[in-house]
């Protein structure tokens, strides 16, 4: 028998030596966020399958069946985005309890379906199974994005500026206090709870940086920036400096970290399902973002760090530095559901 | 509140009706065995999802994972066969329970690949997600037909003969065998644990009819002929009649319906998982399907009925005629899971 890999990361990487090199119109395959082909044309035909699992990505206690459809499809458009592109198609794979009110299927469809309009794809096939255990739900999208302007995890370069949209650990902030119950003001919890609960993938920001060429590499953030920016070093086998002070960390955000005992920096960049964008871009572009983005009338991304050799993510605090990911501090693991997180 | 949907049937077409008309592109949607998109050229670029759930679909008391992975791509493969299409490549969204040895992962991984060898597919992307009930496996292909070729379910014709690749029940009998350890003597079992554990896809026999143009509409057979028939009823808009003398049931298939007290016809006719392809011929066209198919290297496919006008499957037994689905007879269900068939 063959050694048992330790985690996902080595079993993905052993899985794709087993299922071996692709055929050449495969520009992209197992290591980015969409597998990418080239059918001919000016763009690649990008595509992506996301599972969730109830009780392991959602709890019906806190998400409604129709909150439920839009985020299911939402996560898998937040992939399109990452890579530049726009979203077409979606099948959808619908495993449902047996002893379950069938017409909260239809609430879920619902759902999908309004996601699917406001990002202008299409919900065009599906199937049900039964599964008794609880809801696993499975969305597959294509999408498309011209060649030259496609975004990728591997071309960070050393010097390039790390950013991301919005600010982060709001979803896992408002996780915990729908967990926890926490008392804290509706106007600090609104945002979070809908950050968790109905996350918006960036579809505008995603495009204006492809079609601006203002980004050298690219990733959703599903995971959290630790693991996530480790994705894209270990792909362009670079690593990244990130400062605490640059984090961007909302006022919700710290409160709930003050309420759970943690350090608010550790819980925005160890949060997962914040479906924001991160990203490098080169030092001379980079004036161009704010102007760009706020032309397109979206927030402008923050600046949290560097790219640097290496092969770690490390924070810069108070003038000490903590590896945060790569090296020895990288949790190999099956993925623990990213609400967990 | 809207009426709850009365089984797996109703819920897709209202689901189908949740997520609004397809666009032009799209040729085929949510009825058929795979979406079919006009993305230019001449071939449609053909696009399926199937999700196979631990103790629904499979038990691994009787499968090893190297089996399991084998078909978990067959069974989304038949559906490409369906199409008259051939297959292209397939992404894994692969739900694994965090107790169980990742191990087993590259074993299924091994027999995945290798059914992606047998019939010309690439695996060219995964994901794994926890799924603490149980397995959960999910495999989206894509593959292309020619436009012209294309084999749908909605065009059969009334006059036109009924015709299915292989022998029946063949699956449902062998798994009987092994849920009931059966003491059967091994040439009659072997084929029938074979059919079982590792269904072939029928993609030689899908390409030879669409090729040829020897198919009025066609199906894989996923949940036993009395129900597939009937979607290509209800789609075409015609009712059938088959002959119980005419359907094909192997030795093994009568023993094992002996032993259980089950009618051969309706174990023939009921179980699920043959994977072979159930289609219809223009009668003009049918002496040519015997020697086109042993041309190809293929056992000829075996008449089983004639397509009628109405809206009923019937079966003709003994001067007797039995509405075998639609109508009353139709069970409206949520894929019970198509092992326990």
């Amino acid at each position: 028998m063959t050694r048992t890999p330790s985690g996902e990361v080595e079993l993905i990487a052993r899985l794709a030596e087993i299922f071996g090199a692709a055929p050449p119109e495969v520009a992209l395959g197992i290591a980015d966020d969409c597998a990418a082909l080239d059918l001919g044309g000016t763009d690649y035909l990008l595509w992506t399958v996301d599972t969730l699992v109830e009780r392991v990505h959602f709890d019906l206690a806190y998400i409604t069946l129709g909150q439920l459809g839009r985020k299911s499809l939402a996560v898998n458009l937040s992939d399109i985005a990452a890579m530049g592109g726009e979203p077409l198609y979606a099948l959808l794979s619908l495993g449902w309890p047996p002893d379950r009110d069938l017409g909260g299927a239809l609430e879920f469809g619902e759902g999908l379906a309004a996601c699917a309009r406001d990002y202008g794809a299409a919900v065009i096939g599906g199937d049900t199974v039964s599964s008794p255990a609880g809801l696993a739900i499975t969305l597959t999208v294509l999408g498309r994005v011209p060649k030259s302007e496609m975004l990728r995890r591997s071309t960070a370069r050393v010097g390039n500026l790390v950013y991301v949209t919005g600010s982060l650990g709001e979803s896992s902030a408002g996780l915990e206090t729908l967990r926890r119950s926490l008392a804290l003001e509706p106007a600090l919890q609104e945002p979070l709870v809908r950050a968790h609960l109905d996350p918006r993938p960036q579809m505008a920001a995603g495009r204006l940086l492809a079609r601006e060429g203002l980004a050298t590499s690219c990733i959703d953030l599903s995971d959290g920036v630790a693991t996530d920016l480790m994705h894209i070093c270990r792909l362009s086998q670079v690593g990244a400096q990130l400062t605490a002070t640059d984090i961007p960390i909302s006022p919700g955000v710290r409160a709930v970290a003050r309420m759970v005992g943690r350090d608010p920096v550790e819980l925005s960049l160890q949060g997962g399902e914040d479906y924001q964008l991160l990203f490098t871009c080169a030092p001379e572009l980079a004036p161009r973002l704010s102007t760009r983005f706020a032309q397109g009338g979206l927030e402008p991304p923050k600046r949290i760090g560097t790219i640097v050799s290496g092969s770690e993510v490390v924070l810069i605090t108070d003038k000490k530095e903590k590896v945060i990911s790569g090296g020895g501090y990288e949790h190999f693991r099956l993925d623990p559901g990213k609400s967990s997180d």
